[in-house]
Protein backbone atom coordinates (compact mmCIF):
# COMPACT_ATOMS: atom_id res chain seq x y z
CA UNK A 1 0.00 0.00 0.00
CA UNK A 2 1.00 3.40 -0.79
CA UNK A 3 2.45 5.68 2.13
CA UNK A 4 -0.07 7.71 4.21
CA UNK A 5 2.03 10.44 4.92
CA UNK A 6 5.11 12.09 3.52
CA UNK A 7 6.92 12.48 7.33
CA UNK A 8 5.03 11.31 10.41
CA UNK A 9 6.83 13.29 13.40
CA UNK A 10 6.62 10.84 16.54
CA UNK A 11 7.49 13.38 19.92
CA UNK A 12 8.91 11.08 23.06
CA UNK A 13 10.53 8.05 22.04
CA UNK A 14 9.49 5.48 25.08
CA UNK A 15 7.66 2.33 24.29
CA UNK A 16 5.22 3.60 22.64
CA UNK A 17 6.36 6.75 20.78
CA UNK A 18 9.14 3.73 19.94
CA UNK A 19 6.54 1.21 19.27
CA UNK A 20 4.65 3.50 16.94
CA UNK A 21 7.63 4.13 14.71
CA UNK A 22 8.60 0.24 14.37
CA UNK A 23 5.53 -0.32 13.27
CA UNK A 24 4.80 2.60 11.12
CA UNK A 25 8.34 2.01 9.57
CA UNK A 26 7.56 -1.81 9.28
CA UNK A 27 4.17 -1.36 7.75
CA UNK A 28 5.36 1.75 5.02
CA UNK A 29 2.77 4.40 6.62
CA UNK A 30 5.07 7.10 5.86
CA UNK A 31 8.03 7.67 3.57
CA UNK A 32 9.85 9.79 6.62
CA UNK A 33 9.33 9.05 9.98
CA UNK A 34 11.37 11.29 12.27
CA UNK A 35 11.81 11.39 16.19
CA UNK A 36 11.53 14.23 18.62
CA UNK A 37 13.19 13.36 22.00
CA UNK A 38 15.53 15.02 24.47
CA UNK A 39 18.23 12.51 24.81
CA UNK A 40 20.86 12.06 21.87
CA UNK A 41 21.46 8.78 22.68
CA UNK A 42 17.84 7.60 22.72
CA UNK A 43 17.65 9.04 19.09
CA UNK A 44 20.59 6.71 18.24
CA UNK A 45 19.34 3.69 19.90
CA UNK A 46 15.95 4.55 18.08
CA UNK A 47 17.96 4.09 14.94
CA UNK A 48 19.30 1.42 15.63
CA UNK A 49 16.07 -0.63 16.53
CA UNK A 50 14.36 0.97 13.58
CA UNK A 51 11.78 2.86 14.94
CA UNK A 52 13.30 5.91 13.08
CA UNK A 53 14.18 7.41 10.02
CA UNK A 54 16.26 10.02 11.51
CA UNK A 55 16.07 12.30 15.15
CA UNK A 56 16.72 15.26 16.45
CA UNK A 57 16.42 17.11 19.98
CA UNK A 58 15.18 19.82 17.81
CA UNK A 59 11.47 20.48 18.03
CA UNK A 60 11.48 23.07 15.13
CA UNK A 61 13.54 20.52 12.50
CA UNK A 62 11.32 17.89 13.84
CA UNK A 63 8.20 19.21 13.29
CA UNK A 64 8.16 22.00 10.52
CA UNK A 65 7.77 19.22 7.10
CA UNK A 66 5.79 16.98 9.16
CA UNK A 67 2.63 16.04 7.50
CA UNK A 68 1.56 14.36 10.97
CA UNK A 69 3.04 14.78 14.47
CA UNK A 70 2.32 12.01 17.05
CA UNK A 71 2.31 13.27 20.48
CA UNK A 72 3.64 9.91 22.46
CA UNK A 73 4.84 11.71 26.12
CA UNK A 74 3.21 11.63 29.69
CA UNK A 75 0.17 13.03 30.27
CA UNK A 76 1.66 16.39 31.80
CA UNK A 77 3.53 17.43 29.13
CA UNK A 78 0.93 17.21 25.87
CA UNK A 79 -0.54 20.61 26.27
CA UNK A 80 2.39 22.30 26.13
CA UNK A 81 3.97 20.58 23.63
CA UNK A 82 1.30 20.61 20.88
CA UNK A 83 1.43 24.52 21.45
CA UNK A 84 4.64 24.69 21.15
CA UNK A 85 5.01 22.48 17.83
CA UNK A 86 1.95 23.85 16.12
CA UNK A 87 3.39 27.05 16.11
CA UNK A 88 6.21 25.62 13.84
CA UNK A 89 4.10 23.13 11.66
CA UNK A 90 3.02 24.37 8.45
CA UNK A 91 -0.85 25.19 7.69
CA UNK A 92 -2.40 22.15 7.22
CA UNK A 93 -0.79 19.64 9.39
CA UNK A 94 -2.32 17.51 11.50
CA UNK A 95 -1.39 16.44 15.40
CA UNK A 96 -2.93 13.27 17.28
CA UNK A 97 -1.23 12.00 20.81
CA UNK A 98 -1.55 9.17 22.85
CA UNK A 99 -2.44 10.61 25.80
CA UNK A 100 -4.15 7.88 28.27
CA UNK A 101 -7.06 10.35 29.77
CA UNK A 102 -8.45 13.09 27.62
CA UNK A 103 -10.79 15.46 28.55
CA UNK A 104 -8.70 17.83 29.52
CA UNK A 105 -5.97 17.81 26.94
CA UNK A 106 -8.64 17.89 24.18
CA UNK A 107 -10.47 20.82 25.90
CA UNK A 108 -6.82 22.87 26.05
CA UNK A 109 -6.06 22.29 22.35
CA UNK A 110 -9.48 23.03 20.99
CA UNK A 111 -9.84 26.30 22.85
CA UNK A 112 -6.16 27.03 22.48
CA UNK A 113 -4.49 25.46 18.81
CA UNK A 114 -4.31 27.78 15.69
CA UNK A 115 -6.91 26.93 13.15
CA UNK A 116 -4.53 26.11 10.73
CA UNK A 117 -3.31 23.24 12.77
CA UNK A 118 -6.16 20.04 12.82
CA UNK A 119 -5.57 18.06 16.10
CA UNK A 120 -7.55 14.84 17.01
CA UNK A 121 -7.24 13.39 20.20
CA UNK A 122 -6.29 9.73 20.21
CA UNK A 123 -5.75 6.64 23.11
CA UNK A 124 -4.24 3.58 21.12
CA UNK A 125 -5.03 1.14 24.30
CA UNK A 126 -2.19 -0.66 24.43
CA UNK A 127 1.23 -1.00 26.76
CA UNK A 128 2.76 -2.95 29.67
CA UNK A 129 3.93 -2.49 32.89
CA UNK A 130 7.76 -2.17 30.95
CA UNK A 131 9.09 1.00 29.99
CA UNK A 132 11.38 3.11 27.15
CA UNK A 133 12.50 2.47 24.10
CA UNK A 134 14.19 -1.05 24.61
CA UNK A 135 10.62 -2.72 25.30
CA UNK A 136 9.39 -1.19 21.91
CA UNK A 137 7.78 -3.82 19.73
CA UNK A 138 6.32 -3.43 16.48
CA UNK A 139 4.17 -5.42 16.81
CA UNK A 140 2.53 -3.66 20.22
CA UNK A 141 -0.50 -2.17 19.11
CA UNK A 142 -1.76 -5.41 16.44
CA UNK A 143 -5.32 -6.23 17.50
CA UNK A 144 -5.62 -3.40 20.12
CA UNK A 145 -7.90 -0.55 20.29
CA UNK A 146 -7.74 2.48 19.93
CA UNK A 147 -10.08 5.62 21.26
CA UNK A 148 -10.30 8.58 19.38
CA UNK A 149 -12.49 11.52 20.80
CA UNK A 150 -13.61 14.11 18.22
CA UNK A 151 -15.74 16.71 19.11
CA UNK A 152 -17.42 19.58 17.34
CA UNK A 153 -14.41 21.67 16.81
CA UNK A 154 -12.63 18.58 14.97
CA UNK A 155 -11.82 18.89 11.18
CA UNK A 156 -13.70 15.32 9.49
CA UNK A 157 -11.11 14.73 7.27
CA UNK A 158 -8.20 15.31 9.64
CA UNK A 159 -10.20 13.25 11.72
CA UNK A 160 -10.59 10.51 8.87
CA UNK A 161 -6.93 10.57 8.03
CA UNK A 162 -5.73 9.82 11.80
CA UNK A 163 -7.77 7.21 12.30
CA UNK A 164 -6.70 5.32 9.00
CA UNK A 165 -3.05 5.84 10.25
CA UNK A 166 -4.29 4.15 13.89
CA UNK A 167 -6.09 1.56 11.59
CA UNK A 168 -3.26 0.93 9.37
CA UNK A 169 -0.74 0.40 12.31
CA UNK A 170 -3.18 -2.68 13.42
CA UNK A 171 -5.47 -0.94 15.51
CA UNK A 172 -9.50 -1.52 15.93
CA UNK A 173 -10.36 2.10 15.80
CA UNK A 174 -13.48 3.73 17.73
CA UNK A 175 -14.93 7.09 18.27
CA UNK A 176 -16.54 8.65 21.60
CA UNK A 177 -16.36 12.15 23.79
CA UNK A 178 -13.95 12.46 25.82
CA UNK A 179 -15.70 12.08 29.17
CA UNK A 180 -16.75 9.29 28.08
CA UNK A 181 -13.35 7.78 27.08
CA UNK A 182 -12.01 8.89 30.87
CA UNK A 183 -15.32 7.61 32.17
CA UNK A 184 -14.64 4.43 30.65
CA UNK A 185 -10.81 4.27 30.91
CA UNK A 186 -11.20 5.00 35.16
CA UNK A 187 -13.21 2.08 35.35
CA UNK A 188 -11.27 -0.09 33.17
CA UNK A 189 -7.26 0.94 32.88
CA UNK A 190 -6.85 3.59 36.21
CA UNK A 191 -8.76 1.80 38.94
CA UNK A 192 -7.34 -1.64 38.57
CA UNK A 193 -3.80 0.54 38.33
CA UNK A 194 -4.53 2.19 41.21
CA UNK A 195 -5.98 -1.44 43.12
CA UNK A 196 -2.47 -3.58 42.10
CA UNK A 197 -0.48 -0.61 44.08
CA UNK A 198 -2.99 -0.35 46.76
CA UNK A 199 -2.04 -4.22 47.52
CA UNK A 200 1.56 -4.11 46.22
CA UNK A 201 2.12 -1.60 49.09
CA UNK A 202 -0.48 -2.32 51.67
CA UNK A 203 -0.02 -7.10 51.65
CA UNK A 204 3.58 -9.25 51.49
CA UNK A 205 2.93 -12.62 50.36
CA UNK A 206 5.76 -13.49 52.53
CA UNK A 207 5.80 -16.78 50.83
CA UNK A 208 9.31 -18.21 48.74
CA UNK A 209 7.65 -18.05 46.01
CA UNK A 210 4.31 -15.55 45.62
CA UNK A 211 0.99 -17.11 44.47
CA UNK A 212 0.35 -16.63 41.00
CA UNK A 213 -2.99 -14.71 41.90
CA UNK A 214 -1.00 -12.21 43.74
CA UNK A 215 1.40 -11.70 41.36
CA UNK A 216 -0.93 -11.70 38.36
CA UNK A 217 -3.43 -8.98 40.18
CA UNK A 218 -0.38 -6.56 41.05
CA UNK A 219 1.93 -6.88 37.95
CA UNK A 220 1.00 -3.27 37.13
CA UNK A 221 2.14 -2.19 40.31
CA UNK A 222 5.37 -2.66 38.39
CA UNK A 223 4.72 0.74 36.24
CA UNK A 224 6.74 3.61 36.23
CA UNK A 225 5.13 5.85 39.26
CA UNK A 226 5.76 9.44 37.16
CA UNK A 227 3.31 8.08 34.43
CA UNK A 228 0.84 7.11 36.91
CA UNK A 229 0.69 9.40 39.00
CA UNK A 230 -0.15 12.18 35.82
CA UNK A 231 -3.04 9.69 34.52
CA UNK A 232 -4.53 9.50 38.40
CA UNK A 233 -4.24 13.31 39.02
CA UNK A 234 -5.27 13.80 35.25
CA UNK A 235 -8.32 11.41 35.40
CA UNK A 236 -9.53 12.73 39.08
CA UNK A 237 -13.24 12.75 39.40
CA UNK A 238 -13.44 9.68 36.78
CA UNK A 239 -11.46 7.69 39.03
CA UNK A 240 -12.59 8.31 42.33
CA UNK A 241 -15.90 7.77 41.03
CA UNK A 242 -15.12 4.46 40.05
CA UNK A 243 -13.21 3.82 43.03
CA UNK A 244 -16.49 4.88 44.93
CA UNK A 245 -18.14 1.89 43.24
CA UNK A 246 -15.59 -1.24 43.88
CA UNK A 247 -15.21 0.46 47.40
CA UNK A 248 -18.95 -0.06 48.06
CA UNK A 249 -18.46 -4.00 46.50
CA UNK A 250 -15.44 -4.41 48.45
CA UNK A 251 -17.27 -3.09 51.49
CA UNK A 252 -20.09 -5.68 51.09
CA UNK A 253 -18.15 -8.51 50.38
CA UNK A 254 -16.12 -8.12 53.43
CA UNK A 255 -19.49 -7.72 55.43
CA UNK A 256 -20.50 -11.23 54.25
CA UNK A 257 -17.13 -12.45 55.32
CA UNK A 258 -17.30 -10.93 58.73
CA UNK A 259 -21.10 -12.01 59.41
CA UNK A 260 -20.92 -15.54 57.44
CA UNK A 261 -23.25 -14.84 55.36
CA UNK A 262 -22.65 -17.41 52.91
CA UNK A 263 -25.84 -16.87 50.56
CA UNK A 264 -24.67 -13.08 49.87
CA UNK A 265 -20.94 -13.95 49.21
CA UNK A 266 -22.15 -16.67 46.85
CA UNK A 267 -24.77 -14.53 45.33
CA UNK A 268 -22.15 -12.05 44.90
CA UNK A 269 -18.90 -13.87 43.38
CA UNK A 270 -21.93 -15.58 40.97
CA UNK A 271 -22.75 -12.28 39.52
CA UNK A 272 -19.22 -11.01 39.59
CA UNK A 273 -17.65 -14.50 37.83
CA UNK A 274 -20.58 -13.94 34.96
CA UNK A 275 -19.81 -10.91 34.24
CA UNK A 276 -15.87 -11.46 33.68
CA UNK A 277 -16.70 -14.45 31.79
CA UNK A 278 -18.59 -12.59 29.55
CA UNK A 279 -15.49 -10.53 28.64
CA UNK A 280 -14.06 -13.09 27.13
CA UNK A 281 -17.02 -14.23 24.75
CA UNK B 1 13.46 -44.21 41.33
CA UNK B 2 11.07 -46.87 43.53
CA UNK B 3 7.83 -45.95 44.21
CA UNK B 4 6.96 -44.17 47.76
CA UNK B 5 3.52 -46.09 47.96
CA UNK B 6 1.74 -48.73 47.15
CA UNK B 7 -1.53 -47.43 46.97
CA UNK B 8 -2.05 -43.79 46.74
CA UNK B 9 -5.98 -43.08 46.70
CA UNK B 10 -7.10 -39.48 45.13
CA UNK B 11 -10.08 -37.92 46.66
CA UNK B 12 -11.81 -35.80 44.84
CA UNK B 13 -10.89 -36.11 40.81
CA UNK B 14 -11.07 -32.41 40.30
CA UNK B 15 -8.42 -29.86 38.58
CA UNK B 16 -6.18 -30.61 41.62
CA UNK B 17 -7.15 -34.25 42.48
CA UNK B 18 -6.94 -35.13 39.08
CA UNK B 19 -3.44 -33.07 38.24
CA UNK B 20 -2.04 -35.11 41.58
CA UNK B 21 -2.79 -38.70 39.99
CA UNK B 22 -1.58 -37.44 36.58
CA UNK B 23 1.98 -36.33 37.93
CA UNK B 24 2.17 -39.26 40.24
CA UNK B 25 1.33 -41.74 37.74
CA UNK B 26 3.89 -40.28 35.36
CA UNK B 27 6.65 -40.19 38.48
CA UNK B 28 6.04 -43.47 39.39
CA UNK B 29 5.15 -42.72 43.30
CA UNK B 30 2.70 -45.49 44.08
CA UNK B 31 2.65 -48.88 42.49
CA UNK B 32 -1.52 -47.86 41.99
CA UNK B 33 -3.62 -44.48 42.16
CA UNK B 34 -7.27 -45.10 43.07
CA UNK B 35 -9.47 -42.71 42.68
CA UNK B 36 -12.37 -41.83 44.90
CA UNK B 37 -15.42 -39.50 43.22
CA UNK B 38 -19.03 -39.25 43.71
CA UNK B 39 -19.84 -39.34 39.84
CA UNK B 40 -19.11 -42.55 37.77
CA UNK B 41 -18.88 -40.74 34.58
CA UNK B 42 -15.86 -38.23 36.49
CA UNK B 43 -14.13 -41.70 37.43
CA UNK B 44 -14.17 -42.82 33.67
CA UNK B 45 -12.42 -39.29 32.36
CA UNK B 46 -9.88 -39.86 34.98
CA UNK B 47 -8.99 -43.19 33.85
CA UNK B 48 -8.75 -42.19 30.22
CA UNK B 49 -6.48 -39.00 31.16
CA UNK B 50 -4.53 -41.15 33.33
CA UNK B 51 -5.13 -39.85 35.96
CA UNK B 52 -5.82 -42.99 38.03
CA UNK B 53 -5.37 -46.67 37.69
CA UNK B 54 -8.32 -47.38 38.60
CA UNK B 55 -11.70 -45.41 40.66
CA UNK B 56 -14.41 -46.07 42.46
CA UNK B 57 -17.61 -44.28 44.12
CA UNK B 58 -17.31 -46.35 47.17
CA UNK B 59 -15.20 -44.96 49.99
CA UNK B 60 -14.61 -48.40 51.40
CA UNK B 61 -12.78 -49.55 48.66
CA UNK B 62 -10.67 -46.97 47.94
CA UNK B 63 -9.20 -46.35 51.40
CA UNK B 64 -9.05 -49.55 52.87
CA UNK B 65 -5.51 -50.76 51.32
CA UNK B 66 -4.35 -47.05 50.93
CA UNK B 67 -0.78 -46.31 52.50
CA UNK B 68 -1.87 -42.85 51.43
CA UNK B 69 -5.22 -40.84 51.28
CA UNK B 70 -4.76 -37.43 49.65
CA UNK B 71 -8.32 -35.26 50.38
CA UNK B 72 -8.25 -32.87 47.10
CA UNK B 73 -11.97 -31.60 47.98
CA UNK B 74 -13.46 -28.62 48.84
CA UNK B 75 -12.27 -26.95 51.97
CA UNK B 76 -15.83 -27.32 54.10
CA UNK B 77 -16.09 -31.34 52.85
CA UNK B 78 -11.81 -31.91 54.02
CA UNK B 79 -12.73 -32.89 58.19
CA UNK B 80 -15.96 -34.95 57.42
CA UNK B 81 -14.27 -37.18 55.03
CA UNK B 82 -11.01 -37.07 56.83
CA UNK B 83 -13.12 -38.88 59.84
CA UNK B 84 -15.08 -41.21 57.60
CA UNK B 85 -12.25 -42.58 55.71
CA UNK B 86 -10.02 -43.14 58.48
CA UNK B 87 -12.26 -45.22 60.32
CA UNK B 88 -11.82 -47.64 57.24
CA UNK B 89 -8.06 -47.09 56.32
CA UNK B 90 -5.68 -49.65 57.86
CA UNK B 91 -3.28 -48.64 61.08
CA UNK B 92 -0.43 -46.59 59.98
CA UNK B 93 -2.47 -45.27 56.87
CA UNK B 94 -1.16 -41.33 55.96
CA UNK B 95 -3.66 -39.03 54.95
CA UNK B 96 -2.62 -35.36 53.48
CA UNK B 97 -5.19 -33.08 52.28
CA UNK B 98 -4.88 -29.58 49.69
CA UNK B 99 -6.88 -27.53 51.48
CA UNK B 100 -6.48 -23.58 50.69
CA UNK B 101 -7.15 -22.96 54.38
CA UNK B 102 -5.24 -24.92 57.19
CA UNK B 103 -6.02 -24.05 60.88
CA UNK B 104 -9.84 -25.39 60.95
CA UNK B 105 -9.01 -28.40 59.55
CA UNK B 106 -5.77 -29.36 61.28
CA UNK B 107 -7.04 -28.65 64.27
CA UNK B 108 -10.19 -30.50 64.01
CA UNK B 109 -8.13 -33.67 62.69
CA UNK B 110 -5.34 -33.40 65.72
CA UNK B 111 -8.42 -33.62 68.07
CA UNK B 112 -10.79 -36.11 66.28
CA UNK B 113 -8.87 -38.48 64.35
CA UNK B 114 -7.67 -41.92 65.42
CA UNK B 115 -4.29 -41.89 66.57
CA UNK B 116 -3.33 -45.01 64.31
CA UNK B 117 -4.13 -42.96 61.35
CA UNK B 118 -1.25 -39.83 60.87
CA UNK B 119 -2.36 -36.91 59.06
CA UNK B 120 -0.16 -34.41 57.92
CA UNK B 121 -2.11 -30.99 56.66
CA UNK B 122 -0.60 -29.54 53.05
CA UNK B 123 -1.36 -27.24 50.63
CA UNK B 124 0.11 -27.33 47.64
CA UNK B 125 0.13 -23.65 45.82
CA UNK B 126 -1.29 -24.27 42.28
CA UNK B 127 -3.94 -24.11 40.46
CA UNK B 128 -5.81 -22.16 38.10
CA UNK B 129 -9.21 -19.99 37.65
CA UNK B 130 -10.14 -23.11 35.78
CA UNK B 131 -11.86 -25.92 37.23
CA UNK B 132 -12.72 -29.84 37.13
CA UNK B 133 -10.83 -32.93 35.38
CA UNK B 134 -10.32 -31.48 32.11
CA UNK B 135 -8.37 -28.60 33.45
CA UNK B 136 -6.18 -31.18 34.87
CA UNK B 137 -2.15 -31.42 33.82
CA UNK B 138 0.35 -33.80 35.14
CA UNK B 139 3.06 -30.66 35.31
CA UNK B 140 0.39 -28.30 36.95
CA UNK B 141 2.62 -28.59 40.11
CA UNK B 142 5.58 -28.44 38.66
CA UNK B 143 8.02 -25.64 40.39
CA UNK B 144 5.10 -24.75 42.84
CA UNK B 145 5.52 -24.41 46.65
CA UNK B 146 3.59 -26.74 48.91
CA UNK B 147 3.30 -25.78 52.22
CA UNK B 148 2.93 -28.67 55.17
CA UNK B 149 1.52 -27.47 58.47
CA UNK B 150 2.58 -29.74 61.03
CA UNK B 151 1.45 -29.28 64.88
CA UNK B 152 3.07 -31.07 68.14
CA UNK B 153 0.98 -34.02 67.24
CA UNK B 154 1.74 -34.41 63.85
CA UNK B 155 4.11 -38.37 63.40
CA UNK B 156 7.43 -36.94 62.25
CA UNK B 157 7.98 -40.16 60.20
CA UNK B 158 4.81 -39.48 58.63
CA UNK B 159 5.75 -35.75 58.15
CA UNK B 160 8.71 -36.55 56.41
CA UNK B 161 6.77 -39.60 54.05
CA UNK B 162 4.48 -36.94 53.05
CA UNK B 163 7.21 -33.95 52.69
CA UNK B 164 8.54 -36.95 50.09
CA UNK B 165 5.44 -37.31 47.93
CA UNK B 166 4.83 -33.46 47.78
CA UNK B 167 8.83 -32.99 46.84
CA UNK B 168 8.29 -36.19 44.21
CA UNK B 169 5.78 -34.64 42.82
CA UNK B 170 7.52 -31.73 41.88
CA UNK B 171 7.10 -29.44 44.32
CA UNK B 172 9.33 -27.14 46.93
CA UNK B 173 8.03 -27.85 50.35
CA UNK B 174 7.98 -25.52 52.87
CA UNK B 175 6.98 -26.05 56.53
CA UNK B 176 5.17 -24.04 58.84
CA UNK B 177 1.90 -23.57 61.79
CA UNK B 178 -1.50 -23.54 60.46
CA UNK B 179 -2.15 -20.16 61.55
CA UNK B 180 0.89 -18.61 59.56
CA UNK B 181 0.05 -20.30 56.82
CA UNK B 182 -3.84 -19.00 56.99
CA UNK B 183 -2.04 -15.10 57.51
CA UNK B 184 0.16 -15.70 54.78
CA UNK B 185 -2.33 -17.10 51.90
CA UNK B 186 -4.92 -14.75 53.38
CA UNK B 187 -3.02 -11.62 52.19
CA UNK B 188 -1.27 -13.54 49.18
CA UNK B 189 -4.00 -15.38 47.61
CA UNK B 190 -7.71 -15.17 49.28
CA UNK B 191 -7.31 -11.12 49.71
CA UNK B 192 -6.15 -10.76 45.72
CA UNK B 193 -9.16 -12.93 45.02
CA UNK B 194 -12.06 -10.81 46.99
CA UNK B 195 -10.26 -7.65 45.32
CA UNK B 196 -10.74 -9.28 41.99
CA UNK B 197 -13.98 -10.20 42.60
CA UNK B 198 -15.08 -6.58 43.61
CA UNK B 199 -13.43 -5.17 40.48
CA UNK B 200 -15.64 -7.56 38.00
CA UNK B 201 -18.37 -6.94 40.75
CA UNK B 202 -18.78 -3.33 40.55
CA UNK B 203 -16.96 -2.35 37.31
CA UNK B 204 -17.58 -2.63 33.89
CA UNK B 205 -14.81 -1.62 31.18
CA UNK B 206 -17.38 -0.74 28.45
CA UNK B 207 -15.05 -1.21 25.57
CA UNK B 208 -14.99 -3.18 22.40
CA UNK B 209 -12.33 -4.86 24.27
CA UNK B 210 -11.41 -4.38 27.78
CA UNK B 211 -8.02 -3.01 28.16
CA UNK B 212 -5.04 -5.66 29.47
CA UNK B 213 -4.64 -4.50 33.21
CA UNK B 214 -8.70 -4.91 33.89
CA UNK B 215 -8.71 -8.42 32.03
CA UNK B 216 -4.77 -9.44 33.95
CA UNK B 217 -6.44 -8.20 37.52
CA UNK B 218 -10.03 -9.41 37.52
CA UNK B 219 -9.42 -13.20 35.54
CA UNK B 220 -9.18 -14.68 39.12
CA UNK B 221 -12.93 -13.59 39.56
CA UNK B 222 -13.68 -16.54 37.39
CA UNK B 223 -12.85 -18.48 39.54
CA UNK B 224 -15.92 -20.73 40.55
CA UNK B 225 -17.98 -19.21 43.55
CA UNK B 226 -18.75 -22.09 45.56
CA UNK B 227 -14.97 -23.57 46.27
CA UNK B 228 -14.27 -19.59 46.88
CA UNK B 229 -16.76 -19.05 49.46
CA UNK B 230 -15.80 -21.76 51.37
CA UNK B 231 -12.01 -20.40 51.37
CA UNK B 232 -13.12 -17.01 52.32
CA UNK B 233 -14.89 -18.15 55.13
CA UNK B 234 -13.13 -20.76 56.64
CA UNK B 235 -10.26 -17.99 56.95
CA UNK B 236 -12.32 -15.75 58.29
CA UNK B 237 -9.90 -13.11 60.28
CA UNK B 238 -6.99 -13.30 58.79
CA UNK B 239 -8.90 -12.10 55.25
CA UNK B 240 -10.26 -9.52 57.18
CA UNK B 241 -6.71 -8.10 58.94
CA UNK B 242 -5.56 -8.21 55.74
CA UNK B 243 -8.29 -6.44 53.97
CA UNK B 244 -8.40 -3.55 56.29
CA UNK B 245 -4.64 -3.29 55.73
CA UNK B 246 -5.48 -3.13 51.95
CA UNK B 247 -8.59 -0.59 52.45
CA UNK B 248 -6.38 1.99 54.56
CA UNK B 249 -3.61 2.20 51.64
CA UNK B 250 -6.27 2.25 48.61
CA UNK B 251 -7.69 5.09 51.19
CA UNK B 252 -4.27 6.82 51.60
CA UNK B 253 -4.32 6.80 47.50
CA UNK B 254 -7.49 7.83 46.85
CA UNK B 255 -6.63 10.98 49.43
CA UNK B 256 -4.17 12.09 47.62
CA UNK B 257 -5.92 11.97 43.96
CA UNK B 258 -8.34 13.46 45.39
CA UNK B 259 -6.17 16.27 46.83
CA UNK B 260 -3.99 16.84 43.97
CA UNK B 261 -0.89 15.54 46.13
CA UNK B 262 0.94 14.50 43.79
CA UNK B 263 4.27 14.13 46.48
CA UNK B 264 2.02 11.66 48.67
CA UNK B 265 0.95 10.03 45.72
CA UNK B 266 4.30 9.01 43.85
CA UNK B 267 5.98 7.98 47.05
CA UNK B 268 3.35 5.85 47.57
CA UNK B 269 3.37 4.59 44.23
CA UNK B 270 7.31 4.24 43.99
CA UNK B 271 7.19 2.61 47.54
CA UNK B 272 4.62 0.12 46.02
CA UNK B 273 6.68 -0.34 42.82
CA UNK B 274 9.52 -1.22 44.66
CA UNK B 275 7.89 -3.87 46.84
CA UNK B 276 7.05 -5.67 43.92
CA UNK B 277 9.73 -5.39 41.90
CA UNK B 278 11.50 -7.20 44.77
CA UNK B 279 8.97 -9.91 44.31
CA UNK B 280 10.97 -10.99 40.80
CA UNK B 281 14.35 -11.17 41.96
Amino acid sequence: MKPLFGQVTIVGLGLIGGSIGMAARRRGLARKVVGLSRGEATIRRARIRGAIDWGTTDPVRAARDADLVVLATPVDMLTPQALRLARVMRPGGLLTDTGSTKAAVVEALDRCLPHRIAFVGAHPVAGSEQRGLDAAQADLFDGSLCVMTPTARTDRRALAAVARFWTRLGMRVVTMSPARHDRLLAGGSHLPHLIAYALAGSVSPGLPRPPQSFTDVTRIARSEPDLWDDIFLSNRQPLLAALVAFTRELERLGRAVAKGDRTSLRRRLTRAKARRDALEA
